[in-house]
């Protein structure tokens, strides 16, 4: 991080909760009791470390040794006999970086000194970011809903993709955030979307305008697109010129593969990974979210926030208030891990993230290989090869269906409730506001494709699981998006039998469901 | 937990944010995918098992086994040579619980099943609730933050020792919550103060009744008062009288000692828990808040709350939209220590916490000893001793000082800015608001007291950074709390050098202290 702090003044982006959130109090004793070298205290209620049950945490993990040229593969194939490195933490700890007797007690908000500067590090490495600071958090869910807190006040409206990860933008619904859909094609997030929405915001109308993009850059989820780097300029300048904040969630951002499933692929060792929002962000307007759940695991339940020293700061109180500090496991598990002699070390980390990115992207090239043999030739469906991410977005040629039907006329209320009145199942869990209707029957054949995959043993994603809920005031009553359900997600995370057979049953399906004749 | 459900309906303690918030659609989808037996899935963004870089978590706790009568005697006397044993985690594992395949993947918001039960299995031991369910959290602190979001609407007034633990109390007032503290005594929170609060209640004046009480009913963080029986039947009786729901905060329950440091103290054997309020709860208005940190370790991170079942599916949800769910390491770690073969079990744990109460008692016991011989002999200072917790809640004996003074009448108010004239410290993170003002100028004199303990090396809390923030409507203007901050709170957790000596300069600065001329 550079010490140089051009950044504007944002802390109008700041909730009211936020802004009447306190400091612990205790904090101000907590500096108080540095007055003398040798001062006794008898202030905090902290169990003595003689009294912790735990002697020593160890962790046995995979190797990175320069013998290995290809750690995820050594590992995955080698099973239990596969070479191994080990790291631990005891009581009172060489070598470890985080002693117990530290790691075990109360800490701050912001996470273990020793821990958030792994982050820092990991982060500086990747992303030379100006200005910011690391906030743990406890994975890339907590982190992007304390952000919704942060800076959501009852009544804004926040922009993301039309399309997203719907446990995440169903969260801040109940404390009265609105959301603003931005289109978004294979390559994601449209920028002239973004633009036109934004420029023809009526505040008189439509209230304040959005002040928050909420945007997964990187193998989206759930349409796997990543942003091009002129998509994230472009963004990049429209939050300047609008004053919008961007959160960055980005858990994919280290498996981005090639471009295709091509011989002429770069090698591993000239394949750069696409400049972040973050590493462009000279206002400090970008909030980036970052994760150890696809790279590590996800029960690890812990990540980072990089951001601006004030927000930084806002954040540490909201956690202050609520979780109050990560875990001491998993904080020393990556401190171990990123800073220790006996862990991995950024570049063993980097080995090992280059490393998985060649596992999924070998498995991503499988998915598409039997889903461009076994699914595309039916001529029913048809999908982009993911460059980053776990998902295939499945779209299916849904007009071809002998069902398919259009409305003659939104006016036509009659017909809307014809199109609307079996809709009971699934597709209800986001079911459109009766203030707008669909076009065309697309919602209905596809909660039945969706039920005929389940029917012959097989579960993917259906999209309307994924529309972002859009306020009545800001939905597209011309072409909503309900007339575009026509996708599935489908994964590539998964072992390839599964894939292979998955994606067989998939296309015994579609030729089934286009045959079959009108009810 | 028997299979009862004689619970009243309490929905309507819900907030309306609680109310709006929706379950994870996602969810939906993982219970159609168990529609047959031998489903392909090709649905959640799961990182496969085999890509995890983990392969073992060990643990190495104190051992608890038959031949050891005081586990914790030994384990800090031992050292590194302490008899301990190991529990672990591996990738497929036997004999482990919860292998690491399981513990490391996504799972659900109240918990791993296995690590649910083993809390649940913990609760009902020692208080045998009628028809509950535990939802694990990230500690007590997560654990109350998201009660009062639950709970809370903004506006809404909540009850609490008058004095309390304010890194919880302060957290809700962001977002609305307004406080109305209940005067508290050696015994804890007094039960007629808080029913003549209640029957005085003016709904027309003052809004909402008081719908929540907050209170930690062991060891009181920081009066270190314990309810009796009687006492948390007779508030129990008047939850059910005025609709209330009882948090239960309780981090200190296993942590009560024999009543006095007495030759006749109950054997170990014979010494009974007091009663919770959740082994009494009938109707289901009790949350109980229970944590790891005081007798394992704060860093654990993990505690759980146990509620009746319509509360339980709102903390889901909740935590589904914030936290997501708790951490991998820390729920390995209490289902092995809990419920494996090669980890405590209930009879272990037991047998710890009831090693450990003793410890703590020591503890107790030497500090009291000490403060009596150097403290409470000067004449200047005196305290109770705890029956539970971590802390000496000291009284100064204020009206003492020469520079002691009574205010004649509030409605003076030039000598009421005498009084607070020169507020400008430590006791200013709890400034009372203007529309009240002192009647003695004891908070002047602490914060003095204060000071010159620091500047004899002592760090200890004063009572001002408890002081339960009062809503303006319901501020005692007649016996104002800023009157009775004459209180110390010191702990005895810590090694009896760093107790015996920091009392000695205690002892030392109130006998300057109180010999100190008029300024």
């Amino acid at each position: 991080m550079s010490a140089s702090s051009s950044q504007v003044d944002l802390s109008h982006h700041l909730s009211s909760e936020t802004r009447l959130r306190q400091a612990n109090p205790m904090k101000a004793i907590w500096r108080l009791a540095r007055r003398k070298a040798d001062m006794i205290s008898l202030a905090n209620g902290d169990p003595h470390f003689s009294l912790y049950p735990i002697r020593k945490v160890e962790f046995e993990v995979a190797s990175i040794s320069d013998d290995i040229d290809d750690p995820v593969a050594s590992w995955r194939i080698g099973g239990s006999s596969a070479p191994s490195q080990t790291f631990a933490s005891t009581t009172n700890s060489s070598p470890a970086k985080l002693p117990l007797r530290t790691a075990l007690q109360y800490s701050a908000g912001a996470g273990l000194p020793d821990a958030q500067r792994a982050v820092t590090e990991l982060t500086d490495h990747y992303h030379s970011p100006p200005d910011h600071v690391a906030t743990l958090t406890l994975g890339n869910g907590d982190g992007v809903a304390k952000i919704f807190r942060l800076l959501g006040e009852p009544g804004d409206h926040f922009l993301a993709d039309e399309f997203s990860f719907s446990s995440l933008t169903n969260a801040p619904l109940s404390h009265g955030i609105k959301w603003v859909p931005v289109r978004i094609d294979g390559g994601g997030l449209i920028p002239e979307e973004l633009e036109s929405i934004l420029e023809n915001w009526d505040e008189q109308s439509q209230g304040k305008r959005p002040h928050v993009l909420y945007t997964v850059p990187c193998g989206q989820n759930p349409t796997g697109s990543t942003l091009s780097l002129e998509r994230r300029q472009r963004i990049y300048e429209l939050a300047q010129r609008f004053d919008l904040i961007i959160v960055e969630d980005d858990p994919y951002y280290y498996l981005q593969y090639d471009r295709l499933d091509l011989d002429d692929a770069m090698s591993d060792k000239l394949f750069q990974l696409i400049p972040s929002f973050l590493s462009m962000d000279v206002d400090g307007r970008v909030m980036r979210v970052d994760s150890f759940s696809k790279i590590m695991a996800p029960g690890m339940r812990l990540g980072w926030i990089t951001s601006n020293p004030l927000f930084h700061e806002a954040l540490v109180h909201l956690t202050d208030s609520s979780t109050h500090h990560p875990h001491a496991f998993g904080q020393i598990f990556i401190t171990e891990m990123l800073s220790s002699p006996t862990g991995w070390q950024i570049a063993g980390f980097d080995k090992w993230v280059r490393s998985l990115r060649l596992e999924y992207q070998r498995r991503r090239d499988v998915f598409m290989r039997a889903f461009l043999r076994d699914v595309a030739s039916t001529g029913f469906a048809s999908a982009e090869f993911p460059e980053a991410g776990m998902f295939v977005w499945i779209q299916v040629d849904v007009e071809r269906h002998p069902r398919f039907r259009r409305i003659p006329s939104i006016q036509d209320p009659a017909a809307a409730a014809v199109v609307r009145a079996d809709a009971e199942n699934v597709n209800d869990l986001c079911a459109p506001s009766p203030s707008t209707v669909a076009r065309t029957n697309v919602t209905q054949l596809m909660e039945e494709l969706f039920e005929r995959c389940l029917d012959g043993g097989l579960v993917v994603m259906p999209a309307s699981i994924f529309v972002t809920p859009a306020d009545d005031k800001v939905r597209d009553v011309q072409d909503p998006v309900e007339d575009r359900l026509n996708f599935l997600r489908a994964t590539f995370a998964g072992p390839e039998e599964t894939m292979e057979a998955g994606l067989r049953i998939l296309a015994k399906v579609l030729k089934e469901f286009f045959s079959s004749e009108a009810k």
